[in-house]
């Protein structure tokens, strides 16, 4: 499968692209507004990969020319750019194309990290509002810390939620995400549950302000 | 130390005071609107851990007895009788007295089950409100599966999170978590962040609602 990484210059993003890239045989496209970038990013990963023998593809493009090349487009965007990023890549993406949505309104006071819910209820439910018909909408990946994603050494042995309306598409990133060693999806129901699962983000970041050793903590259900 | 649970006939009530009554030696007392069915429900639970070779104390009292007698003294009540049930028992409420609030306010809809945030900010935060001065509050027991919790036979092996804004009754409550066997304390910080600890409830309802074998799902960070 061939998976774009809008955003993939960023530490999520960079997170998703090498453990792809090293767990699996997926296609990884590293997508950047700015074409240079996602080129000498995707060349950095596949200089960590080659370093760890592992001759992948991965190959870096701007936004849309990403989007055009993949069958499954994560926008590893921060929230606030989330509908311009898929308004910019709409015309690029097919019927029967699969957005993934990892990203999450917070606002930080004295006390710590909050949720900052949109107007549209979620995030999740924004990308779904501005995706093109025909275009499934899935909310993935929300709750992995960024650095211990991106450190191939690190062992995950966390879970991911899953929001989606379309069952098809939820398997589909359910499948990218059991690909990754260490990663289980786990299923939160449709679109509308998607709040309850962003707002766990703040929580672990939360938690890793609160207690030592819990940096890069993650969530595991049982 | 002595305990009351305040809704102790209830389901997380139940499961609280059966787990310090088999785990740890501090007094566990059972308190309900109802000084009858107070008792009727500790004879239950002292029948209970009898059948398991523990002599326990369990003793029922109407919920203000029950305060009076007890130094921390868990609100096991619904989220809509929190206020009610603090103000019916403030005068039995002692300066240095700890005050704990598992409840969360949820609504349901056909997706699944979301948080109902008060106009506090959190079902903890209302707590706090109508707690009298010199008593501390504190959020704990959030997300423990009630029936899991009640069941003896049952692993736990998950956490729970804290939130409060006063550390000695921050770790009171900690170290009675971890009396439970299976039970870890996490700290989430100050009250201002318990409704992202509470929306956790209503999303680990949402993974046994939509996941195989998750019907009493706990989490664990790590």
């Amino acid at each position: 499968m061939d998976i774009a990484l809008l955003g993939g210059t960023g530490d999520i993003g960079e997170g998703l692209a090498l453990r792809w890239a090293y767990d699996t045989s997926h296609e990884v496209i590293v997508g950047s507004r700015d074409a240079e970038r996602a080129a000498n990013k995707a060349e950095e990963y596949a200089t960590e990969l080659d370093s760890r023998g592992v001759d992948s593809s991965v190959a870096g493009y701007e936004n849309g020319e990403a989007a055009a090349r993949a069958d499954v487009i994560v926008c590893a965007v921060p929230a606030y750019h989330l509908t311009d990023t898929i308004e910019s890549v709409a015309d690029q993406l097919d019927e029967g194309d699969v957005l993934v949505s990892p990203a999450v309104g917070m606002k930080r006071d004295e006390a710590g990290m909050h949720y900052n819910e949109p107007g549209a209820g979620s995030v999740t439910a924004l990308a779904a509002d501005a995706a093109p018909d025909g275009v499934s909408v899935v909310g993935a990946f929300h709750n992995l810390a960024a650095d211990r994603l991106a450190n191939l050494d690190a062992e995950l042995d966390v879970d991911t939620l899953v929001v989606a309306d379309d069952d098809d598409a939820a398997d589909t990133v359910s499948s990218l995400a059991e690909g990754i060693e260490g990663l289980r999806p786990v299923s939160a129901g449709g679109i509308a549950n998607a709040s309850e699962v962003e707002a766990l983000t703040p929580l672990l970041i939360n938690i890793a302000m609160n207690n030592e050793k819990m940096h890069d903590v993650g969530v595991k259900f049982h």
